[in-house]
């Protein structure tokens, strides 16, 4: 089994720890491949960078070379997921919807824990689309960027863990989604402040995608139009003079 | 890992097809124990049956010994799950939510093809409560009754691949749920009627056991009143002579 | 017209007091006759406990010989009536309906309070359910067991007219519903400390019954099965060497 | 108990015939006053002549004089309610609730069958706001004008039975309400040629008018302004010179 | 274009304000004309003061004559709408529903701020049945009678500026909507006293009357039935000997 | 005034029709500015184009150079609008929204009819976030492609009027949403075809952006973090040697 995993900033550090993440769940047999997109944002924080980061990500999985299972969409909130799926015939998974399902089977409700108060719109915009809104009890920002994150970890465990806290004691959630992917060094530290489950969407998106795969469930081929338009500029990494080139086809060269 | 499969019918059979489809799709190293109530229908076909199969399935449950990972069970649009879930500290999975689940996963809209029409209220009802509606398309019946899968399977096959059919041509399901545990040995020849995939919630159950178990994630133990009320007749098979004798704790000995 | 309530728990107590409040109500001419199960759980409080009154609640009806004109489900958020309504043609009255029925013709929102945290959910998802939901303004639990309710009832009668209060002035309730059968002694004291209506699901369900009695609205009767499934160890009271006796039908003789 | 039961057309005809289903169901000690609107349309068929008649329902409510202990309206899908029930302290019933009310505890879900095509909109609105539209199957105009369900009662009774066969064939209606006061005169008819309860809301309004009293149950008095606005040409019967002389008060005199 | 604005109440000097608001963002060559019902409340402030304004605003655009191309009811969550929309050929915008659609392309979430606590009820009904409810965050009441709003400027302002900053703060208002047609003098100030859009519901009517006007949309004539019913003493202010005589068509001669 | 309308896809063709139909709604004074993006799809089908447009849309509108008043999304069902308006201080107006807003002001429900069935999931969802869906009765495509519309003239403007009329007919459409910017010259005769408004979502925005320009309406700049994540290779067109010279800012220059 051969797993995408694609970031969608441009920060080498989370693709490294989602990468770190995935392969420490993933079963022996599954190979992991963290990739990084050409270009885009440092970090997606809102609607304007998500949409950068959507094609950077569709970009990126189209220089993917060899076979994959599953692609993994390693960015809470983010869009890209269904332009994925009409672009590979393996599925794609979102580590929000990932998480949320996971979430579903373990509490009654579920809350969210993510950064920026402007991640809770696009949060719950996502979550409304993929019909996972009506158990999910309450969305928290803390205010932190993702790039702080990392920054001051001690601070960030802080933060997250207070609303993690708030979540199940006012909200009554009853399981924890790490809101970001930036977050998933954090979960076991997350864990123990709080008496519920928490999740980390990479993670739970890995088992998602071992299980699809050991079913052998694959989502019915995208319809593809007779005379598919043509796209000026496609893909994106060719005519930036950025991308792969033999040997180097899962790193990021620019 | 070990996972107890309850059945929710008395019907032998069925637990047993049911055990085969799990076993066949565990991981290797994981324990399938699939169990029948001691008592109660042999087929659930309404709200009543599944009222009188819930509680044998408590009964059932709480006569198993040793230590489990997981407890699935095995009726389509059954209740027992939220009751199971506050005996037990392990992840419950009812085959309902996991065949939704992985189907919100697989495409858009998903379709349940089940047995006879009463059913499909029943369905419904699980589904809404579940916060799984939005995206189902459709609940379809065969007419067929669970025991009728069984005794003209060529039959119950040519009406459930039409009803998949029809889900896909006139509802737009981009997968199809199998709704009826009783149902699961026709996975294949369904998934080979439709060009959508076709998810039997068992076997889906399973691999969603076993990741929650590798992600150790476990639901918060269930709130235990101070005084916990008494139960009269409890457990059930005690009572009734039935159950279990050591060395055979997971056989029916009635 | 002859009316069965059935309690779902099997404190005889509260049978007593359900029996008590009906006749109350009950117009001249109505027969109200309250049964106890013959197996399960004291008091009620969560899915466990509901799943297995379920069942003993089928079984108990099961026992009723005579004819009657309805029958009343006297458990607040519990789940057997739509398995009662299988079993029997007569209308079947759950008290959690009753009273939201009567709570929407009374006022714009109403509330519940009712006994322990458990129970919110399970009156919640059975509101849902019963598309009586949209205006519900709260559930308010006050953390008393349903058998605290008998041992202190003056506390009990503090507590749940201070969660009645905070219904009205903080989640806007124009109307109170009692959210539990053993409360219905207390509704006057309640009706007294706050300025909206209160009701009791008991005295609603055998006003609504004795109305369809007089309207000659009969449910449908259910489709019953071309073959019926077979029912191992039903009626479970007999199974269970509990029951009925020659003139003793109402009686619990355990 | 006095009911009054205010007709929300011009129509004498329809006043009376909706006293007389009224009388008939009223328990002994019931006393029925119907009262028809000194102004407006002779038949409400939209929201146009539904504003005029809701004026003229409150006008004709306040020309009421004397106790009473409940109001009803009796126009199907009509809007006075609200505005009623800040005039008086007593239930004010409509008849659209009280039929869908008594139709959600006798079937999974129920449909209306009423007039012209205009009404299907106002009604689906009146239920969405009373938050009974949930368990609505659907809303079968006929096509009969208000007036044309007394000028041929044979047609009127044919399309009123077609559309609630259809009704519980093709939407799953188990129970089907009146969707015009018109109609109640056809109850039984209708009745006979469905195998489904057929639910007349003025019959419906009074029995549940009677269990309020019964129950002791009144709303909270609607909070007053404590500067009341004037209101120019109120009542208007008066300003019309239309309405009550001694000893008439429930006759009209226009 | 000739745009007629029918105020909800009698309260001339609202009406003026009103005229005053419209006037002064129209555009050049738009002929506003405010007019005044002929009977009504002189604030409405609840559904019994609404319904007899419906008939009110029916009946007073009823005595307009000459050709317009537009009617604007002024009335903040008022009813009169789809009534006058099945009298008129011309489109027919409620103040509720205009400021509504601009506040949702304003701002992800609004707001509104009304007068009286009972008005709240109202709006979200109104609201609800227009599906315009799901990105309303908050309707805030801030007590104070439609009259008051005049009778001390400087405590209407500071209690409307407090609600919206609150609606802002603690509910994620992006916009607020002046809830009260006699707030539109106040936009100005409001909006300087929070930093999101504040809409004033009568001006952004005006804007979408000339927009419907600039592009040719017009709604579909209501369907007449064939017998239309006879109204009986309709119109009202003819009855009522109240109303136009000419040249003061647009004048209450009250 | 001056408002930049940008066209999803890169079809010049569709780019000028855009702005004439524009420029035929607008008002004098009203200066109308229609931009190509410098790359992406031709047309645009589905979410894997809508992803890559989206970023093209940024990057087209970042490199539009002096004052504006509004930007104009001229994409139906497309995803940029969140993400523009996070990146501009003026309102940003989707044509599916304009659209639908006034559909919603002319009729009780609307319907819109739009090209390949991939663009139905997209545009319910699109609908269903903008809380714009509960008056939509039905999306229909005609399964043309967006470049048809133009290749053959004739059959397209069958294809529309026919599913126009099926939307009036079957689903009760009151108005008409034509689904796709490339319809805008066929407006005028698919309102021939059918009773109902039709409504051009270009030239819906372009009158709602006037009317928020009239009204002196702004949405609240959107919160800027306080370290901005760097974007890697923005603006795109700038690293894709595309773009703007001096003098001919608003001409594509590939």
């Amino acid at each position: 089994v051969r797993i995408v995993i694609v970031n969608v900033n441009t920060t080498e550090a989370i693709t490294e720890s989602v990468r770190r993440q995935a392969a420490a769940v993933a079963a022996s047999g599954t190979q992991i491949d963290a990739v990084t997109p050409f270009f885009g944002p440092t970090a997606v924080e809102g609607y304007f960078g998500s949409y950068i980061s959507a094609a950077a990500v569709l970009d990126r999985v189209a220089a993917v070379t060899g076979d994959y299972d599953a692609v993994i969409e390693a960015g809470f909130g983010e869009s890209a997921q269904a332009g994925l799926q009409e672009m590979v015939d393996v599925p794609v998974i979102s580590i929000t919807e990932a998480a949320a399902h996971l979430a579903c089977l373990l509490g009654h409700r579920y809350s969210v824990v993510t950064t920026v108060n402007r991640a809770v719109r696009q949060i719950s915009e996502r979550l409304l689309v993929a019909g996972l809104n009506t158990r999910c009890a309450s969305i928290r920002a803390t205010g932190l960027g993702v790039l702080d994150l990392d920054r001051d970890a001690g601070l960030a465990m802080d933060k997250i863990a207070e609303a993690a806290r708030l979540a199940v004691a006012e909200d009554g959630a009853e399981a924890i989604c790490l809101g970001c992917a930036g977050m998933v060094d954090l979960r076991d530290r997350v864990a123990a402040a709080v008496d519920v489950p928490v999740i980390d969407g990479v993670a739970a998106a890995v088992k998602l995608a071992e299980a699809m795969h050991a079913l052998r469930l694959r989502p019915r081929p995208a319809e593809k139009p007779s005379v598919p338009p043509e796209i000026v500029g496609w893909p994106l990494h060719r005519h930036l003079n950025l991308g792969t080139s033999p040997g180097k086809e899962l790193s990021r060269v620019l």
